[in-house]
């Protein structure tokens, strides 16, 4: 069985309940995510072994956090205790015109205050075939880009095939700040999955006539920029969701990979969503599963795109489907017939 | 004031909160459904005398289940107590292209082993004027296709008018077996409801062209087929409803009724799914409403198909709307606007 | 900053949680509101001063009505206690085809018997730019009639701008009553705002080929309507939401105003209902903001409509969003993506 | 079978969840209780039939009134529709020294409203052997005042047994009203059910040496009470619970009865509360049981007392336990060992 | 570290809200749990590492109840997939002087008809120092008895400590078969661990003077009995939890350990029940705890005292405390403060 | 109206349903408190004018916890906006033998990071008689110790009384550092109240012959320690509740007060405890408002000691009480008996 492995961050996510404001709430419900740690979690769902790298503090809330993911079938087991505190978001889920919020309060998490020689590398990339990570990551702090480039030494000393996923977030860092970190971790990275913005946030490298407010797509002006990519960094295959968000409630869903030479595009979703945090997480390791288990390549993309199109519709960061779902949506059947 | 008895299973439903998948799920939401139950509710609801016919354990499981009848109106004086268990069955709601899923639980169950004589068919049929049934019923247990026999002789013989829905559960038993069984009871049947699959896997008889994971309707396929239900079953009417499946959340809905020379096509509606577990049997207890009231056969159809498209809109797997909201709706005001 | 005050019946709210109809509900969630105590708690939350006058009944209940606005900053402090009740409205949400349903419980509220001389008009009044009230208010009973027109000369004596909003409820009073009341209190009103139906209905004024059930909009009609009200009335301005009602759970969502000379059209907006209730009062308050704050008319229309274009997706009467959210939408994103 | 009728008012009760404060509470749990029905669910769940007379509002709040009581097997075929409300009253649990806490919201209630000749008397009692009310009914209102007076002739036309439970409520009638309705009443009576407060405050007699508020109990201070009822009324026996309150989460239970002659004492039961409402009408219900079921009285008094003493530890106005649970209870085991 | 294995059942847990009875529940909380699952989860959560065997249906119900335990570090991964159900059983939470209420529905579960050849006895022993099971899984069918004979072998063949909790179920089998199965299993095992009925049940030998209705304890007659049976069946340590049942919240809780020449008595505690369902299955696993690491005899006596005194405060089948907290709560601290 | 002005820190609580453990939570209950804000309600409660002072992050999470203030009337209109993050604390309840358990993440809070000179002190005292603060806030940073110490100085030269409520957190800071800032703040103080450790722990006064883990209470040694503080400090009075915790279910809790010449010793209440957390904010509260009002020290105490009681109650981390609640208690009804 192949293994993948994820660094990243695990966050106590606290969302308030239907589709009620922050403001009204008087519970949160309570998961625990982050972009790795999802991907763990939907690969494990596919039959995978997966391992997730992080660090949590030595309290009952780090502890339900390792436990949300044992509980789906995550090893967990090189995951050093310690540190102040586990990040922390809050999310409101939105509607029609008005977007889901999302408030981080993940400053000072163990993760971000975490060194290199607090992993045992070796044990961790053991049996291992991919690795994947995350913009975020780095983003964290600086102690967390080190810890990310020590990890892709790790993993490329090993000549496991590594995936990242962009992933820009604007609170963490500046443009400059990501371009400059992140172009020295490319240097490591097989495979390079970026939503819209995402290549022209990190690298600079801008999609012409995209304007991603009005739901417009630009197949032409993707391929454009994953040209840019596998070009600048040398890596084998770039992809993107391609979102078209005509409101909080509907989206079209689509992908596209390029392998250097020719681009792959999926079949397009029209979604009714549900919760649409962790779509991005959940194409990733839908990608993932179809390479590292060796799909051709448009067989891999319609995998990862059924699959989060699927997560759109399960409360939660993670996405709980099996592969055989993912193969009936991807052979056609959508129409959500009561399966008896 | 009309009587209708029906007969069948009375399962406990567990269904897991919002969207949540099974393995999410830290409760379940309880509710008591059947097809034939749930024609009961519905017609106590129209404000017809209902009596439903089960057997149930002796315990406050199956007590809860006549309870959750008696709530509503039926009468529930003639259900013995005794056998092992209480039939159940697992849901999660899908939404957009996730289909909902059941996972049934109803092997044992006391009324698949109970027996004729353990019920008074005399009492039963006092005063009935309708008797229904689904084809689950006699699926459950060569014993609960006797019992179901012997229910129809009984109703016979006191003239009452008999409906079946013919409801195949593949789960439950062979195509084969269903036709040797079914066969037998159509004898004794006057309005035989089915949806699109149930023809050709009970009885063999397939609706030309139509291929119902597409969403596509062929209406006069399907006035072929009832045809040959009337000409070789000689009952007197069919119906069928017409889903039309576009995802989990969103179905196009009507009806389709033949009496042998004329067939009547409903009104369409676009539904936007709440809950369509019971969606057949609102359109099964509206048609008994239409027709025991001796509405004319096109009011008839379309009470049903404006009952059970409300019926999408609520919860559970009963129908909870009185006379005048459906008359509202077959009246042509599908507005939404609140009524104050 | 400026200051609205506004004067009615805050009632409390039990609706059932999901799409649970009454008869299947086992708890109800609670909020309270009502017409013009939504306005308040909506300009407060873009940053006005508000206050709402009413009484409220000597107990806990009463309590929780005047918490239930502190808690979003409107001024409470004029609200007498004493009397028999507070009005309750029990709310079941609808879906689809099914409308939301208002069952009112109203009767014999504190403020429906309450006099003038209870209210300390001068303290009322001290400090404010504008007054706004509904056509429920002196529907509720003819003190309550007397109490508006009390409140009216009161403001009018301090040139304090009036507002009104129509707000036609059959059940509280017939045409006939309300259009001999209304007449009177228009005297003192700036700026009418009434939905479609109101017109018609308080004053006799059509809007000529418009039917509500069929969803249809026809703006020359309102414009016509517009015009009758600004003549037989004296008004500066009337403004209307234009609601296109195509099920429960989509609606159309736009409005037009009238100068007396020229007529200002917003842009549409496709809704996804999660709570409409409130809709008409988000409109009210929005266009109040835009008004009080001096925006140009498009510009102020266009607030409302989009501040209430948002409610609809809020749980509750209230609308809770912020000045910043509204120019948001207004600016034109309503793609709904995540706001992290 | 037995079958015993009672008159009332049922109304909706709205408790907050846990110990929540109202001014804290987000939702309300929903039941529906008033003394009479109470005890007609109690005797339903021992195997009698019961008839609940009453009269409702024409919707939806008050068909789940009804509801609520057919669900557990209470003949509800002789209650009008109409009038204004259902009444609703609104619950605290207090814990420790903190008291529970009623709001009552019951004025304008239809039955209160209801006039004698909206109820086939004859049908109501066909077939009685007991009817059952308390001093809450005519407490209501001087036309529920005559409804009782013309139950009770039909009642005792028919030569059925009756029993009333005092139920002195200070919010409903002064004491002057009371003892002046009530003594008319008693002529009818032929069992007097009342806690420690009802004789001295409806009668004028006193119980000497006791102080509620103290907890303690005085039997012979009783004893002598019970007399001057008998002697004063000619009533045939008269029971009393005695609460010995410790604080709002412990109570000491137990009860009294005489019969002219002798006086039988209880059982004492030291019980955790879990709700307290109700617990004096699964007294009556639990007497009227044994009483009807021709128990001899001190078994008659300890299954009231055992079956009180059960209803204290379930949610809810009535009281959900079996003929058997009683039975175990006054047997001795009180042990609270797990059923399995 | 020490590893445990333990087999049996694990079965869903459906338990009433609070204090509600079963016909009131119109939602489930949901757990997973068995004795020898429990056991598993506690020892992990003392640090040990466990594996649990059983066999689960291949569906999602299967899968949760072993992501149930998976979540807190039990391995999971000699679990066989296959059979019909998953076991079911009800649960209501007693108070007072009113009982908590079991209703199984565990008939026809996978691991009833499991057989021996399905499992792979030497993975599942290999690095195992202790096996434990209860007289559960035996009395399931005769299947499970062979397929506890042969785990026994197979544990024996390892030279793996065995213990067992008695357990006796009178719904599950006769005290005759009871004794004839367990009487040939008893060979196998080292630790024999019973509460206040068992040996009696099971073995037939009573403790003399002991009425568990009463909550006497008799600690001389449980001497007695712990002698017999270790001269009967060969085993090294006999112990005994001692329930003082006062009622459904209130028990006295201690227990007793006799060596074949000593006997030692714990410490006892006052308890306040939360829920005690899994409290014996506490005890067990906290004195495998105390024995496999070797503590002294009185030392793992408290410590498994305390661990289930704790127990009692949690809700659902299984332990959560830490080592931490044992040895706290053991060292005398039970004042309750509040742990910053 | 008497003004008490408070400054500290408010934080988010998040805490588990019922009884469940912090590894079990699906959801937590959100409310918001700190000692200080705790008081600021309760003595809203009480009907006196109160005011937080603090600062919040600008977001919706520090917005939520002034709306939870303002809904029950303190004044907010002095609280800055910015800084990180709002401080937020994790809570199980405990019960019987098991404690409840706080977690903090309360680290670089806004107010921790506030400046003095961000505050509008002129303000915030304008009209008060009346500043009280706890041990907390100035142990939450060095800045929050310079920003109470400037409070205390603008108090003071105001000449307003001085409360304290010492607070001793170990997680905040070392006894050490505790009695260097602390003992320059007591200068300004009035009135200092502490529990059973803090005179200990801060000062390093200890009462001779009191085990708080055992629940004993030696009022001669508490008397022995508030007369050295009272000398040492220079403060008028000094006041201890007197907790005897016997199990996390149940304390004994009472008070004494100490005005340098006679101590007063409250009457002592037996509590069943639904929320410990804000006992002692409620008693330095209660006292507050004792002595503002002035009101005699035994009755100041009394009030200060049953409004606490009353506090074990209720859940959440305010008191919810009225002034004539807590009258009622003080005059000696603590029977629980319904108030209708």
């Amino acid at each position: 069985m192949k293994r993948v492995v994820t660094l990243g961050e695990i966050m106590l996510r606290l969302s308030t309940p239907g589709f009620e404001r922050f403001v009204q709430a008087d519970s949160f419900d309570v998961c625990y995510g982050g972009g790795e740690a999802n991907c763990c979690v939907s690969l494990s769902n596919y039959g995978l072994e997966t391992r997730f790298v992080t660090k949590v503090p030595d309290n009952e809330i780090g502890q339900s956090a390792v436990n949300s993911l044992r509980r789906y079938g995550v090893d967990t087991s090189f995951i050093p205790r310690g540190g102040d505190r586990l990040g922390i978001y809050f999310l409101e889920s939105g509607a029609s015109q008005r977007p889901s919020k999302v408030i981080y309060d993940r400053a000072h998490a163990a993760i971000a205050e975490a060194k290199s020689d607090e992993f045992d590398w070796d044990g961790i990339f053991e049996g291992a075939d991919w690795f994947h990570f995350t913009g975020i990551t780095p983003a964290l702090s600086d102690a967390a880009a080190e810890l990310t480039l020590a990890a892709l030494k790790a993993a490329k000393a090993k000549g496991i095939t590594v995936s990242v996923d962009l992933n820009y977030r604007k609170k963490l860092w500046s443009q400059a700040k990501a371009q400059e970190v992140m172009t020295k971790l490319m240097e490591y990275v097989d495979v390079c999955i970026g939503n819209e913005e995402d290549a022209e946030k990190v690298f600079g490298i801008k999609a012409q006539g995209t304007d991603i407010h009005k739901g417009e797509i630009n197949h032409v002006a993707y391929e454009e920029v994953a040209k840019q990519i596998i070009e600048k960094f040398n890596v084998k295959l770039v992809a993107s969701t391609l979102r078209e968000s005509y409101s909080a409630s509907d989206n079209g869903w689509s992908a596209i990979l390029f392998d250097g030479e020719k681009s792959y595009l999926s079949k397009k979703y029209d979604l009714r969503i549900v919760d649409r945090v962790g779509g991005g997480d959940s194409f990733a390791s839908g990608l993932i599963y179809g390479l590292v288990t060796e799909l051709p390549y448009q067989e891999a993309l319609e995998f990862a795109v059924a699959a989060s199109a699927l997560k759109h519709t399960i409360p939660g960061d993670t996405n709980h489907v099996s592969k055989e779902e993912v193969l009936t949506l991807m052979g056609g059947d959508g129409s959500g017939r009561v399966q008896r």
